[in-house]
């Protein structure tokens, strides 16, 4: 048997178990989007690791050094968003091909440069070495947030609205322009930059996560379809999910329009958005928004329910049952 | 102008400086064995990552899954241990060839449990990757230690003794073992051990570090030749060292002899050992060693003295200049 076969969450979750007796009751490892590590009485700290691996993760000719310096951060920053933290600093460990150019290393840097500054997350570390033929980085990123604030996947109750942060499904058009060689017009070009330049919802996260009115929390990293599953997993409930309630953009609707591409599959399936997922108690829901709305000048968006039941979503479109089947991406499959 | 021209070294300096605005004062990042960030007024946690790439750092056909989970955590331990700290946790990221045997998988993984186990460090999350096909391994571990505990590279002092916790060389051996592939017989197998099952020197440094007498400290990954140096540079001294005095075992004489190795080059830049290096102040020399004696049934050893002057080691032997010169391996060179 070979690892294609037992999938990479498998594989990591068999492991896991095997530490529990090392673990502090307050403390948490696999399973979340961070590993939580009590610091004191008050505050966690969450950490979070991403490997990219070229030609599994990225493509050299698809992606600029510009790009990639700024998703490598980007990926791992959206997961302490995901726990509601503040990032406090980051670890860079990078495999070199030997022949890379200087320029394409400074290009990187700077961006990943760029986007550590923004957050106020310094480097602070990690490990530089050559590789054989491809290039790969791994980075980790602890944060910080304090214990009544952090949320996490198994928190969703009976109830609650399901809402997310912004627009679904521009990355995963981004990467139909880049895979199916697409001409490089404007619109085209602004999917493929919602796919390379994600926006990590760490301030917004930080916004949301005193709310008591918020509940599970977690990144769209795969795509709801596949990420809803573990909030409802790991929370043991149902949740109805109303397709046409998912916010969109109408650059995405006019490019989807033209190439005939499934909307709904995009936007529910679709993953790499690294909008936040997560669930509000209903009655909280209309004075969160508005503080939202004050504070960032966008709302967030209710797209369902969460329910009592087996942890599956219900697909709806206009209130009635829609028959789709949406997977995650499976690195493995 | 490539990486390659630049070396590894060049390429992190050049970039840490950006950074120094965002770090807090009371915290350090690149520069030493691990990165130091304060957790509260009296403790640091220490942070260190390390890359390994299947044929720039091992050959599959030279190392045994058992050995490569044992080194991939031992040599993040031993960085965690240069700064006299306790382990606290691990991060593991592993990307992996799609063809890779279960088994393989789980004899690495099974080997990384133990030596957590036996250091109660956790693994406590990461990442599980498809490789396309180099086995890609990265390891994050956190430690934590006093503040009045903490040793850096910085820290030696005018006429400070240059100790060491155990033989070098050995590694060496071992690598030139695989390398010349020489016969499997037990002698040369033994020296590969320790090439592949490095001991790190947690215990030994969390004995060391509360001492006052106990001034710089670092592991010896690279060779004292080059380890040595660092020490030297950071704390702006010079230093004599006494190959006659440097400790090496039976087996490395008796293997050396044999294939007529260099046993000083051996001993003085062979890398990998994981052994500390560490400063003593001269006075308190003879309490450290009877104490640690007591506690490990071993002796430190002695091998040269801190001097004012250039940044550079002068090797003696037998009390006589020796022309030696060493350096560490440069994985860019």
């Amino acid at each position: 048997m070979n690892l294609k076969d037992v999938g990479e969450f498998g594989f990591i979750e068999g492991f896991a178990r095997k530490y529990d007796h090392l673990i502090n009751e307050s403390d948490s490892g696999i399973g979340d989007d961070c590993a939580i590590l009590s610091i004191n009485e008050t505050e966690n700290h969450v950490v979070t690791a991403d490997l990219l691996i070229e030609d599994v993760h990225f493509l050299k000719d698809k992606i600029t050094a510009k790009e990639l310096g700024h998703k490598a951060l980007a990926v791992n920053l959206s997961d302490i968003a995901a726990m509601g933290a503040k990032a406090l600093y980051s670890f860079l460990s990078i495999g070199i091909p030997p022949n890379t150019p200087m320029e394409y290393l400074e290009e990187f840097m700077e961006s990943y440069y760029q986007l550590s500054n923004k957050y106020q997350c310094p480097l602070m570390g990690g490990d530089t070495t050559k590789s054989v033929d491809k290039l790969v980085i791994n980075v980790t990123v602890v944060g910080r947030v304090l214990k009544i604030d952090t949320h996490l996947r198994s928190m969703a109750e009976n109830g609650d609205l399901v809402c997310v942060t912004g627009n679904l499904g521009d990355s995963a058009g981004g990467l139909k322009v880049l895979l199916e060689n697409l001409e490089q017009n404007p619109d085209n070009m602004n999917l493929v930059k919602y796919h390379h330049m994600p926006e990590p919802q760490l301030h917004e996260a930080q916004f949301l996560a005193p709310y008591s009115g918020v509940h599970a929390m977690m990144d769209i990293s795969d795509g709801i379809a596949s990420d809803l599953k573990h909030i409802l997993k790991a929370s043991g409930k149902s949740a109805n999910i109303h397709l046409d309630k998912i916010p969109c953009s109408d650059l995405l609707k006019d490019v989807s329009a033209k190439y005939d591409w499934d909307l709904y599959d995009l936007i529910s399936a679709g993953g790499e958005d690294y909008q936040l997922l997560f669930t509000v108690k209903q009655d909280t829901f209309k004075a969160i928004n508005d503080a939202f709305m004050n504070q960032f000048g966008k709302p967030i968006y209710s797209i369902g329910e969460i329910l009592d039941g087996k942890e599956e979503i219900q697909w709806l479109e206009n209130g009635k049952p829609y028959n789709k089947q949406g997977n995650g991406f499976d690195h493995f499959k």
